[in-house]
């Protein structure tokens, strides 16, 4: 077995992953839990952290580098933001030392974009890109990392310009849970098969985004008048928002900029779905993936290069 | 006191409203309560409104007429719907007697519209519309009902040719509770007073309705970056909302229609604000009104005009 090196955390809202890394690179053990910032902030985060750290029985003595919410001002410590216009290489000069550990761990900051018309966030995010854009790109490349919260990202020649945060996957988890059209998604499984649904409505809010309000509410129009399944109401309310937050992100794009996906599992084959309907060019890279070699290129940078050792 | 003619009653999905109107027009008596459809269907439509007929001492041999939800398949009767297109006029020929009972109940049908991608239903806003429109009007009307669902109905020369529900009430309410931004507009009081918040997202999202769902996220992202109030935030949403309805209501429309706003109190403020900051022309009819001038066509026609008595 490689010796381990460090430990790559990524630690979200609501979730918790962590990587025990190999001199080598290779994954030596892995951890997968729930205990996201909002069940660390009451649980400790220096206490969740040293039961995984256990129970992978890494050495004492290296170090941790962490990305995600545990880094937010209600997470462990508040790691900042770094603003707009950015280079992907900036991002890990900004890693915030946790005081008082008895090994040393960093947590990476943010990216802020302050303007006053479109003020945006994202944290863990920036880690993502840092692991699927190489840092010497060049060209324009349009990123989009769907979620809870999308993020689309404008990278120009290895810098972050500019980025939008769409409220998609919250939106569809609030409207079919607590609207009225809770009725009319009951009973459809989570992850919907009506592909012609999804195509139909996606390509309608492409189209006129503008009427993404009344295309949600033809859930239930639907229903009652033409007998439409649930699950044909779930692919409509997902469609709509896809199509609208496609529209809305390219709105401000170079005309054929190419999209690279950063995604995994569902919403990989919901937005590879969504890109192929539409016509557009994209490649996709693996989220995991992604975050981890993220988190890798910032535990080289500060730790196992001499120039940036600190 | 004049002699009691009728009974009108609204009968929405939370709210029961009934007026006893005398032989020459005027209100007798009025009662509201909160014993909508939901509460209705536990207690028993017939139960719920004799009470309120007893409270107001209405004669028993005088007849009822109802709009609203009582009319749905989940409500005392299902009422049906007229198909549009359709005149003003027809919606009153469709009201359905509720059987078995010691007098004349007739509760009025909903409006449909049918093609398959645009289906779409109302029930009890086109009450409102008898009673905001004149049956003979000439011409293309606009005609803008907000709430929950929000109604825009296009008229023209006493036909209706179509409509579209937007969802902004209803989204509005279960984002401000349900989503990360209820943190964003914790402590607002109910009607936000932040004219320029409101006016700023909604041109913003009258000008892209496409970044609708991203600038709905600036009400956080504006607090983390720049401080911005919770008064604030609920304004950014509200306008934002309201923004890309009324650009999604209106791209169907034919340039230079003038909107009929049929609305009153918060609403018709907040809608009067929009229009005016968007420089949209408009008149507003007050919504209350509206619905018992309709209830009371729906009434002569149906009891107190000698070739449509039946």
């Amino acid at each position: 077995m490689t010796e381990p090196a460090y430990v790559a955390v990524d630690w979200g809202t609501s979730s918790f992953r962590l990587w025990l890394v190999g001199k080598d690179g290779s994954i030596v053990a892995e951890r997968r839990s729930g205990e996201g910032m909002t069940t660390a902030a009451q649980a400790g985060f220096a206490k969740v952290l040293q039961t995984h750290l256990d129970a992978t029985s890494a050495p004492s003595d290296i170090p941790v580098i962490v990305c995600g919410m545990a880094g937010a001002r209600q997470g462990w410590i508040e790691a900042g933001y770094i603003d707009t216009p950015a280079s992907l290489a900036s991002i890990l000069t900004g890693a915030v030392a946790v005081p008082d550990q008895t090994r040393d761990v960093r947590i990476l900051p943010g990216l802020a974009q302050r303007s006053k018309d479109a003020p945006d966030v994202m944290r863990g995010e920036e880690t993502q890109l840092l692991g699927a854009i190489p840092a010497d790109a060049k060209g324009e490349q349009i990123v989009c990392m769907p979620g809870t919260h999308s993020k689309w990202v404008r990278v120009l020649d290895g810098q972050v310009t500019g980025f939008s945060t769409f409220m998609t996957g919250e939106l569809f988890d609030i409207i079919t849970k607590h609207s009225i059209l809770s009725h009319a998604v009951a009973g459809a499984a989570e992850m919907s098969a009506d592909t012609a649904a999804f195509e139909a409505s996606l390509k309608a809010a492409f189209a006129k985004p503008q009427l993404a309000t009344n295309l949600l509410f033809t859930a239930r129009s639907g229903q009652l008048l033409h007998g439409a399944t649930a699950a044909g109401a779930q692919a409509l309310i997902s469609g709509t928002l896809i199509g609208a937050e496609i529209a809305g992100a390219l709105s401000s794009a170079g005309q054929g900029a190419s999209i690279t996906l950063v995604a995994s599992g569902r919403l990989q084959a919901l937005y590879e779905d969504a890109f192929r309907a539409l016509s557009l060019t994209y490649q996709t890279i693996d989220a995991d993936a992604a975050v981890r070699r993220g988190l890798s290129a910032a535990a080289e940078a500060i730790w196992f290069t001499n120039e940036s050792k600190s």
